[in-house]
């Protein structure tokens, strides 16, 4: 079976999910919109496919799958519009920034009995997917501590921070994610502290740029996560489990593997310095899963709640630096 | 000059101080005593000192420093004797369990103008001062966010955890004072979570084995560190700093630096399984530090009052566990 | 400009170049032929081309240029046929395994002024690119010194032993290459030493599978090569150069970047297990060279000579080993 | 029983051996002699011993064993007069720059049944005696390769070099007694390369700075020698041991762990820059295993006969290069 694709959306994200789109042997690529038409017809010239509007692929029958890439304020009236046509729908992360929004998605999604699968993709980056198959294959015994450090090359512009929600909605849910993905069980409490050390000017929007996290399961199972808006030596992203019986972490990704050797010491080059290429095959497998999942039938995964419950980790996050407490997720969701 | 010392409990930290002193071309060992009287003879025998019973010390007139290696209870007592007896003393920390204990020694130690140093002997491990000396060059600039990584190769006997005061003021102890090292600035805030996921019969003594802290400064500089009692790859002994120009970072120390390649991957060995054989250099150079800050009458660090600070963050970390909770250093000290 | 593709050869090796060629925005695939008819339709099935005899490509208007992966014997014919239908021609490695049959072949190909590219892919690994990128800046200062250490996951079947011209044209050819691509400078002797340890069937084809040379340029340049045709651990393929400033090297590459720690030690994944894994980068990079020299004019390498010069080496190699010496290369060439 | 020792020569590295000799429980060192009263004063002042003349030496009743660390020129005839004065001999390396004087000494050791051991240090590193202790335990099957990368940090003053027998005689015969340890079979072949790439004042000698060799057992076992007389980067001292099941290595040491991230890579400290710093511990361990055969009557090894070996390897070396061909232990023991 060949699930056949439109693409709601033509920037940077959407012409990732293009290429893995048609980089599937399973999948096709139908349609593409944008608001801006060039957008559009530059990923249709490239991919043979059709420039049609954002009706015309809601009514379209020979379109089975859509992947939503348009601006985070529109992904939860798509998801129900498309739901509402049947159509199995892959969206970026955030469904939206406001949880009661989020809540009434999902409550549209599950009345049609809809498929929506959101964008994690870092679940799908190769090595942690190895780091969680060593969990699974129980190598490192019972997970008890998670670390992860997640810091980007360099902070967005103050404009972007006011749209994103703020570090823990836009940046720090990756990790809310990653260590559900993890610790392999659902966060009880969460406690944060937060700070403005990078870029002034995202202080006075009101949000951080230096932030960490503490997270604990029911069972005791403990998460720290450590964000920065701004490492010099690139994107920083680490993840480490330790368990009863031993640990799994994953190492950092530089584009070349070499190392110089002078008198100033041994050097190897930076980091990944861009989120696409350190997560290039991240993005590939994401939507192979996706098609996978429609293929065979079986849930597609991170679902709406995944995405429902790393926003609500969010906001816990933010009550607890606002009210200098550990918050009970009880109490947010 | 040389400084001569009585060495107070002959156990085994007391046998690392005593090789410490003797391998120091500035000091020598007159006397050492203990309950034990086959233990004081051993290094009597060893190093050609005498033995002598604390009070020959207390009044002796050929020792001009202690070593205060006798079971934590005695401590403070044994510090003040010694100061007001004109000694300088070197201890092992903690000074007391007793946040007022600790206070009204050092209020004694500073009636006397006594010279009193807290054995915190990680600030001297060669790797976490040659992070520290990175730091003090400027090359990773302001300090942002430090992430401490401290896990014991196996948990203690129970009857140990009775006596220890609990993992945050006899384990955490040494991470709050790496910190504070790291961090450069005090801190202001502490948030901690804990469970018993190693062994239950220490949740039984109402301790834990497995905690998490997040620390704060006034300027928003953070640190987390991640404890656990029992780690079966070894002693896991890790620091990281992350600046606004760049991060430092020490690995994990171990015996041999030899690789094995086979079809199940390559293997290095584990880690080093004791604290005496990881942070060996550390002790030596400690002692060093002692010795010479006695001969240049510089003053002695870490100091009896990063004792009490260390302590104290352990006070807080348990409160803020007890509280759930953020806890401000103010309601402490 | 695009560049128009025949595919000569639709096994293994040619599915690798024909995803290449697909993938670059230059080039298109306009026909691929093979001996086996049900090989080539898989290929035009995948890419949308045609399958066409051999004759017929060579005759095609609609055919700039090919790709020679078919078997070793008819690469020198095919060669001189298509350099003189006017076509480019990129040929898989060795071009023959008679340094003879080699010289008359590119005297055909400089007579017609044609253009011949070698597929010594090793060159263009982003890694061993890296490497050569810092001798190019200067870093490492002049290159006095070449380590290379090629080992392969599993010896070839015997059979295939028997055809591929042995040990040094087949795979030490390979680090030949490489040693003159680091040393910048042509090798002037070689000494080389061989034996059977890895598969006694092997030596009674007259081959060997565990081999070391050295070469060393007029200069006093010198490279080391250490080749085995078994590691457990997957594919061995490590280059250092040392310099008169410092030193650089390329470490082996794995499918996943993880570390597992218990008792047992610390242990990351065995290497890639196949040179098409391994070296899938260079594959697609070699054909974006071959492309981009095309579309600018400007000389394809390597050369023809390249493969010229990296099979004397295996010559030399060889006499050293039957005469127990160190063979000039004033003797071959 | 305590083994009681004269230390003949009080230099650099008389004072390393006077320090072990110290630091073990079952030695003494008795008397120390050196052609500078003050060095030998130096050392007695240190640890209590006495300054005798080599005569006294010789005939004392209170000294079992004498460690010789005099000029090269007197080795053999101090080790042919202790031995017939009955004591047990350590020699630095090498015996004599004289094959024939070496074949002579030993002689004299044998008739009068004589103990003699032989200073190569690094067979009692940890790591290296780690990567033997892995073959040992089958761990990498039957060793087939070998690949030996040693460099010092610096040229030796061209005075040095004139004395020293030159590069193979005194810094490769150490990779050569490495080579026999790790192969576990004797050298049968040895093929050489030599040039003068550091400093042509070396070369105004006769002597080169830069070579390499490789070496080759009856059974086709193999070894590669890279050395170069200057690393920018240290002292650059890696082994690895390629077999049938895996592989095994040791890895450079550096004097601190850590790692500093910045926009300009990665980097770790340059490695140790002294010969002593980097096998201080081997120092230690050989005495100590000197001690043990002495105290158990087991036969001290490295053995005057491995001494012997190694010096001819570097024959053979010599010969290759001045012959441009493979030579044959048995041409030349």
């Amino acid at each position: 079976m060949t699930v056949r694709f439109g693409l709601l959306g033509a920037g940077r994200i959407g012409k990732v999910h293009a290429k893995a789109v048609m980089g599937d042997a399973n999948a096709k690529l139908v349609a593409v919109t944008d608001a801006m038409p060039a957008a559009a017809q530059a990923i249709a010239d490239q991919y043979g496919c059709d420039v049609r509007s954002m009706e015309a692929i809601l009514a379209a029958t020979d379109i089975d799958a859509v992947v939503i890439c348009t601006p985070t304020d529109t992904h939860a009236d798509l998801i129900e519009a498309f739901v509402k046509a049947g159509k199995a729908v892959f969206c970026e992360k955030p469904i939206d920034l406001s949880l009661d929004r989020v809540k009434s998605c999902l409550e549209v999604v599950r009345a049609h009995k809809g498929t929506l699968m959101v964008g994690f993709n870092r679940r799908f980056d190769p090595h942690f997917q190895a780091v969680r198959a060593e969990i699974d294959k129980g190598t490192i015994g019972d997970v008890e501590m998670a670390v992860i450090t997640s810091r980007d090359p360099g902070a967005p512009p103050v404009e972007y921070i006011a749209r994103s929600g703020g570090i823990f909605r836009d940046m720090t849910i990756h990790d809310f994610d990653m260590a559900r993905f993890l610790l392999g069980e659902e966060i009880a409490e969460v406690s944060a502290m937060a700070a403005v050390l990078v870029d002034q000017a995202i202080g006075k929007e009101g949000d951080f740029d230096s932030v960490q996290v503490m997270l604990k399961t029911a069972s005791g199972r403990q998460a720290m996560i450590s964000n920065s808006r701004r490492a010099t030596y690139g994107y920083d992203q680490r993840i480490e489990v330790h368990g009863s019986k031993g640990a799994v972490s994953a190492e950092n990704q530089r584009p070349v593997s070499i190392e110089v050797a002078t008198g100033a010491g041994y050097t190897r080059p930076p980091l990944h310095d861009f989120f696409m290429t350190r997560y290039t095959e991240a993005y590939g497998a994401e939507i192979a899963s996706f098609i996978a999942a429609l293929s065979s039938g079986k849930p597609a995964a991170p679902s709406g709640e995944d995405g429902l419950i790393a926003l609500a980790l969010a906001e816990a996050a933010l009550k607890s630096v606002a009210e200098g407490r550990t918050v009970k997720m009880s109490e947010i969701l």
